[in-house]
């Protein structure tokens, strides 16, 4: 597969999300142009996203929806299940174990761990808790793919050089720290990111009126 | 303030973050050489965005942590307490009602709604949970900034434009959806981007070792 740039991959989930939208409008097909309209993208910018993956539009029709929809889908690896795990089942690990909006999309939560006593054995979303001591045993005799970290941040970095030494290769991390380990792709979340951002966007808001 | 372009803005709170933790850790002052090998970034980038602000470095010296940090605190709106009100106490709701690094950074919850019976009246992390029909009388009565939206796609415009209408002029929306408002202030989060990305990148591993 040719080498395709990061900027690209981070706006092929958004296509996805805009064509799964228009599909469910009924929208057959769409051009370029209203794509950038509805998407606040450059209508050229989306026509050379689509050209890395080699193409998919035809001259004067444009994009077909469903057709576009299902190669994205194919390209992010959304048409097969993931099995994942879950390590640390505080407020944001619940959460992720109850968003069913991840189970349409083939991520399918297969256990979920803790160390604190009184949440192992408890069942959450329809997810047992198990003790994190078990997570090795779990993971040989089950196919898991992706581990998502929900631990506070002291103890990330070793679950997750427990997560690579039994063959994890894929990290969703929500513990608020930076992790970066040879051999395992890795995507952090910082949602206090987005939050500052907005922070900020307020007081440009404030000085603009004044 | 001169118009800093958005992707400046995104990485300020990429900035904060590993200068937090380089406080934490004891470190005085960085060169911008040693901050791009920490942060993955390129040492003229950071001299650039940090330029933006009116520099902040010292020629041979480099940048001293502490100032430093305190600048971008200050740039982002961090150094004032905001007033949030969370709109849908779901799991995602309750994780963020819960998640305390966002109160260290200044944002309060200062109150959370839902529609759900069974929830309002219902204490969840020190916050009560009060009917949705009384948000309007309680942002007329308490100064709120930020209102963060994590009720179901269906409902996520109907709640904004109420927070409008009440004044609130800066929206966090976890609903799966683009809220796009004149005269507000959006950040969209979508969880799912990231998961998808994750998803692209364990293809990309597996088609390099076939």
């Amino acid at each position: 597969m040719k080498k395709v740039s990061d900027a690209v991959i981070r706006r092929l989930p958004k296509y996805y999300r805009y064509l799964i939208e228009l599909e469910r409008e009924g929208v057959m097909k769409i051009s370029s142009g209203e794509l950038s309209e509805k998407m606040g993208l450059n209508a050229s910018q989306i026509r050379q996203d689509f050209n890395c993956f080699g193409g998919f539009g035809q001259q004067g029709f444009g994009y077909h929806v469903e057709v576009l929809k299902n190669e994205i889908q194919s390209i992010l690896n959304l048409d097969k299940k993931h099995n994942c795990i879950i390590v640390g089942m505080g407020n944001i690990g619940q959460a992720l174990a109850g968003y069913a909006n991840f189970m349409n999309e083939g991520f399918y939560i297969a256990a979920t761990f803790d160390v604190n006593e009184r949440l192992v054995g408890t069942t959450v979303n329809g997810c047992k808790i198990l003790a994190l001591d078990e997570m090795e045993r779990f993971v040989q005799e089950n196919v898991v793919e992706i581990g998502i970290i929900c631990t506070p941040e002291a103890h990330a970095m070793e679950v997750v050089e427990r997560m690579r030494r039994c063959g994890i290769r894929a990290i969703w991390n929500f513990a608020p720290i930076d992790i970066q380990l040879e051999g395992v792709t890795v995507e952090n979340v910082h949602l206090s990111d987005s939050l500052y951002t907005l922070s900020y966007r307020l007081s440009e808001q404030k000085n603009n009126e004044e």
